[in-house]
């Protein structure tokens, strides 16, 4: 698997605009980047917070899957995110290791990166994301 | 404020057994320490990831915070922690901005740390760790 750090947090917002200047108003944090993932209908803020990244994700979409999440949850910790060297290898290991993925093989997510989603009913409750670099 | 890095995520289980087998088996993290937290009803697994720690936590009643987080909306993220300078100076800032604090001052936490909440009411929905060494 050979996970390096963890490479973000995703935090679903009801209004990133208002979350970002929490972020920055109150926490010090700076937004380096807003991005539009067309096809998981999320608008996406991202912070650098040491070797991590903080990842807002506000909904397109009442039925995209934050705004289900935001709508059944409220806003807060969506998913956490593990660098690993080859998300494509590492979602197949986990597989065999017994863990329901959401991704069969890994497809491009924010930043370019090479991304995979497991299904937290077997991952302990958390819904996890293996990513990697384009190589 | 002077954020340097997220000290660790905190994650609410069931069975802090069970998700130690998911993080060291599947994930390939190792499990450096377990410690219980009496006067937080916890039992706590940390995994180093990086620069960041996942801290585990069990309940040990289900009176804790934990055992009713779990009672209410199942296994899954629980807090973020950032790691300041000096968290008590932190929950100060942190205040002065608007922010509702659980904790007025720092208090002992995990691994020895001074740690303090902030309420997720006034953190866009994370409940959120302020987190510093002893000086």
């Amino acid at each position: 698997m050979n996970i390096s750090h963890i490479e973000h947090i995703g935090i679903a917002v009801e209004n990133l605009e208002e979350s970002i200047k929490y972020y920055e108003g109150v926490l010090g944090l700076k937004c380096y980047s807003i991005e539009e993932v067309a096809d998981q209908k999320v608008k996406t803020a991202f912070f650098l917070v040491g070797q991590t990244k903080i990842e807002l994700l506000e909904s397109t979409s009442p039925d995209g899957p934050i705004g289900k999440f935001v709508a059944k949850k409220g806003q807060g910790m969506h998913h956490i995110a593990f660098a690993v060297n080859d998300s494509t290898e590492a979602l197949k290991l986990a597989e065999e290791r017994g863990v329901t993925l959401i991704d069969k093989t890994s497809r491009k997510g924010a930043e370019g990166l090479n991304i995979g989603f497991l299904h937290p009913k077997s991952t302990q409750g958390v819904l996890t994301e293996l990513c990697s670099k384009e190589k």
